[in-house]
């Protein structure tokens, strides 16, 4: 039974996620469709490219992956399929899945047979009209050299740099998470077992904790993400408000040891 | 494997959609539960009826869709099944399946038969106690006849009309998606191909475009909604703040040529 | 086909949920995942244990349901499965599962034996590292017995007892669902038949309502709630924020026969 996931910026009360679950439905009628999520935030690209770096690595090979965060839709940007890592991943060509580390070169066709489209192609709906029905047919066994061609070049997307300074490494706030928990692009590497001086707006932290519950609560604490980065919390609180903090807020690592 | 969707203004923060998964899968072990939406604006049926025209048609024939936006929820008001292009529909009668184009005419039944409720019936949770047990039993190969008694007269809800005016159409904004887009009852073709002045609020358009990303961020542009009507977008933006718009703003159309 | 529930506090903006069906999907290709609820609000057991009673009881035997609202992740906490009524749950030792009604005794086990886990397990996240996993194990037939070890003592939580009064018992609101509507800790026996006044800040009532539609559009109305307790409502209404009552404001139930 094929599994066929759906990312999207759709949120639930549009019919645009219900429609493609009809699609998908309609044509194969035996796939397994799972939500991963309708709420990343309106056409936020990048935030969509985290999500799909932290969820889609824990899924089976052969799984499908429709990932529609599209500002682009209609445009020239090409709709593409992607075998990355054994999985597959159908999204607007705005580089959401090339923040997912390959272990062997990715495959990607462009879907350009409108064989398997929807017609005629809404210019505002892609994920009804290309992308639910592409996913489908893949389901379906059809192969990705039928529903498109094998292309060289495409946009990606880079997780923004950390920066080495003087006595340690400047870092940012990269994703905010339901909780209010920061997380950082300061990878776990940098910082454990290692005597560091964390600081991010006017607070300062002596010691990374093993876990939320390790300080009492309302503490701002510093510890290791489930995503193994760097990432800033209140115990029991929400390290967002609480700092005041955004998305790009620095957070800088000094290394006393 | 049959196919059962769930439509309602529940929210998933309360039990409620909960329980009556609970209670699909204990009767039809086997059906797939699908959600469509639990973000229809609470008590809002007319909200739902444009959700139910746009998102159902696209499923495949034989699927059963449960649709519980019910204010009058234990009153005098009857619980439905609708067969209705080969789509089945359970739902109170409020006319919330009635936007569907219907190309034969549609068979309603009225669920009195109480074999199929889980009792007691709960004055206040159809939802649990007939509407989902009832989809389960039909799931399982139980007929409408088994469930209820044909009906001839039913709720209706109708589009609000678009009028007339000396040089043009005087429409409305009747729905609002997840991006603030303001999608108007001014159908698709009304406007498509045609000169037009296109008038909501203050501002004034003089054409349309193709697509969001046909415009430069933050312009305020008209387009043709993937439902084949008139919408109003700010590109990469939210037109509903943008113009302070709401259910109900008039939009009118001139037509120029 | 095995049934897996999901309830959380961890929204679906974030990627964890998705991780948790990634994980569950590699292990246990053909269980069914069923998304409850994840919109708990975040860390409030509580609230999570009320959800737990209200919607798990009417899911067949053996189906499996996964709870993680956990605040004291990574810390000594244990986790846990409890086979209750036939419905097998893993949660963390939090007492979210015991407001259950159990008509036999249940069994508790520690999941110690780290062979299930997903290695190495994240201090932060043992919805993905111990409970998917333990819960995909549980649907291809691995026994409570491999997964860990008997217990017999384990976190309880109770419902907020209601307070006899001179005239009659003193209850609290304890949930506020989607819509607004106040659900109290008075079980419906303790009003139903009866006649009897009704106090919540500075509002008495001196009837029970069958159900919303039984009264006009504004007003403020007592009924019994789907799930057995006194509800108060406004009909077509917000009655929260109508009463500015809050969790935890009281309520006065004065026996006049």
């Amino acid at each position: 039974m094929p599994l066929i996931t759906l990312t999207t910026d759709f949120g639930t009360r549009s019919p645009y996620v219900a429609a493609m679950k009809g699609v998908i439905s309609n044509i194969a009628s035996d796939a397994t469709i799972l939500d991963l999520s309708h709420e990343i935030p309106p056409q936020d690209v990048m935030q969509a490219a985290y999500f799909v770096r932290d969820a889609i690595p824990w899924f089976p090979e052969e799984s499908i992956h429709v990932i529609v965060v599209d500002p682009g839709v209609g445009t020239s940007r090409l709709p593409l399929l992607i075998n990355c890592n054994g999985l597959k991943l159908l999204c607007p060509d705005n580089g959401v899945w090339t923040l997912l580390e390959s272990t062997e070169p990715s495959e990607v066709y462009v879907l350009k047979n409108p064989a398997y489209w929807l017609e005629p192609v809404s210019n505002t709906f892609h994920g009804r009209d290309i992308f639910a029905p592409c996913a489908a047919a893949l389901a379906n066994g059809i192969t990705a050299a039928d529903l498109g061609q094998k292309v060289d070049t495409w946009q990606r997307l880079h997780l923004p740099t950390c920066i080495p300074t003087r006595d340690g490494i400047l870092g940012e706030v990269v994703s905010i998470d339901h909780f209010g928990n920061l997380i950082t692009n300061i990878p776990r590497d940098a910082v454990l077992d290692r005597e560091t001086r964390i600081s991010i707006k006017d607070k300062t932290l002596s010691r990374l904790h093993r876990t939320y519950g390790d300080a009492p609560a309302g503490e701002l604490i510093a510890l290791i993400s489930s995503s193994q980065f760097l990432e800033l919390a209140v115990v029991h609180g929400h390290a967002t408000s609480y700092l005041q903090a955004i998305l790009g807020t620095p957070v800088h690592v000094q290394f006393l040891s």
